[in-house]
């Protein structure tokens, strides 16, 4: 089985590539990426390729022969905000773009398009499920929603076999902030563990969805095996996760690392960032992900544990 | 003030041009079609031009100096399930090209996007609000639903002023059948009331979410009014519309023209046609749209009525 991974140089990207690696059926691996990435793993099975998949040949190239593609790549939340033309270029047109290089091939390929909770926003109920209706407060969230409908149209017309997976905030990222709003869901809990002061832009009392970069490996994994027949005309799963106040993380950080990792996070507000994470929403029903045979994480110490082991490390 | 309306040499966007030079405060009206357009007025204020908005300079030299923009042009449903790259060359990049043009012009023009009942599709609730999530089952309700999200987001951004009104399918339409999957709707009316033998391709039990021309027009009209205020930042309006089944249709054609009129209808199923309009919802609440002053019509009768009426008839 032939694999591309769009956004591979990612940590998602190269969590996923790992685990790919581990399965036999598969002959090759390309990580497609925007930047350069450095190589991780000597498997012949493995190619990196620099691509800008705004170029339809590039797109074409790499789509060429693949049974599964990965579309992971993306320009983050806040920097889509920022830039609004590069967001839909890279968000919306690249995706289009990679999608006709599917169609094009007559291979139907399976295509895991990695959407996110950001294309919800007020008014939401108090539970949101599939038949939620999408209200983006973001432009990477009215991008990501206008990806899926691709997706799901490609696939309804037969030109790809699309999965479309609504990803949970996910936390623990490893490394260093980006340009993401949700980047302190991450820094709050990481820079602490290393010793680092953090900022957190939003209140104790925001409540967040969230999913351990282990949970969403395997979940990309999961999307990717499933039968057609088993989704369906519904192309779209809201992927699990654990909801979570700023405040319960924050205890339990303290829990795991002491009260003095927990006391190198400031409060200072960020109106920017906490409009675009406050309208997203917290609360799902994942009935149809479990369905699935979908993973979800067990509680937010477990994203602090993956975190900790995947840097080979114990709590201090 | 300066008044732009695609498709406007469409019955709608005649009819809309007609009801807006009785405005004295419209200094011009340009409607713009990809096809030519007969003059229908001698009225100054109005200019026609030959326009294909996928052209970027032409969506631009439209958008120049306009206060508001009725977006109408689109590649109806059937001929955008037959012609996939046509419909998202018009209904996807035609409309942000126009966004983007009315964005360059940096004025934040109000912008009118007619969009469907056909971005709705299974699973639906019993009543559909605008807080359903839209599956939507053909490629132009898929591209429908791309351009609200185009416009929502280029509003919240600032860049326009956008109303997405969400059309019910309109009943009846004069002139010859069309490429639309709903084209029957209107042909099952109005070619026995010219004495002309019609087709109806789904069954009698079959609801539909009708609105007249004249209750369009005028919504249209409350679309470009409304102070931007009143709609916050949900800028979708499901738009009312009346439900009926089309034996109940049918048994109205009869009360107005006989039961000779009712006899001219035959049904030959045609499952490419019932496929995509059985997908779509028949039963809306519409409190948001009649709290925001938009108009309903009164019952199926005032459809043909109206549709008589505005052909110079009366009942035969």
């Amino acid at each position: 089985m032939n694999v591309a991974i769009t956004g591979g140089g990612g940590f998602l990207g190269r969590r996923l590539a790992k685990a790919l690696l581990s399965d036999p059926a598969i002959s090759r691996i390309t990580l497609a990426d925007a930047s350069e990435v450095e190589p991780f793993s000597d498997d012949r099975r493995l190619a990196i390729r620099r691509a800008d998949l705004r170029d339809a040949g590039a797109a074409r190239a790499l789509a060429d022969g693949v049974d599964v593609l990965f579309h992971l790549a993306a320009v983050v939340s806040g920097q889509a905000e920022a830039e609004f033309d590069l967001g839909m270029a890279v968000n919306l047109d690249a995706t289009r773009s990679l999608l006709e290089a599917a169609r094009a091939g007559n291979r139907r390929p399976t295509f895991v398009f990695t959407s996110s909770l950001a294309v919800f926003g007020p008014p939401l109920p108090g539970v949101v499920t599939e038949e939620t209706a999408v209200h983006p407060r973001s432009s990477y969230g009215a991008q990501k929603a206008m990806g899926e409908l691709l997706v799901c149209d490609f696939s309804r017309r037969g030109f790809v076999d699309g999965r479309v997976l609504r990803l949970p905030t996910v936390c623990v990222r490893p490394g260093r902030p980006n340009a993401a709003a949700s980047s302190f869901v991450s820094s709050i809990i990481r820079e602490p563990l290393n010793g680092e002061p953090a900022n957190c832009p939003v209140g104790r009392d925001l409540e967040l969805w969230l999913t351990s970069p282990k949970a969403v490996v395997a979940n990309l994994v999961r999307g990717a095996g499933l039968p057609g027949d088993a989704l369906g005309e519904g192309r779209i799963v809201n992927l699990p996760g654990v909801t979570v106040t700023v405040g319960e993380m924050i205890e339990s950080l303290a829990r795991v690392a002491g009260h003095g990792a927990a006391g190198r996070i400031t409060f200072n507000s960020d109106e920017k960032v906490r409009r675009i994470v406050a309208s997203w929403p917290a609360r799902f029903d994942v009935a149809r992900a479990l369905a699935l045979g979908f993973t979800r994480d067990n509680g937010f110490a477990s994203l602090i544990e993956d975190y900790l082991s995947t840097e080979g490390r114990r709590a201090p």
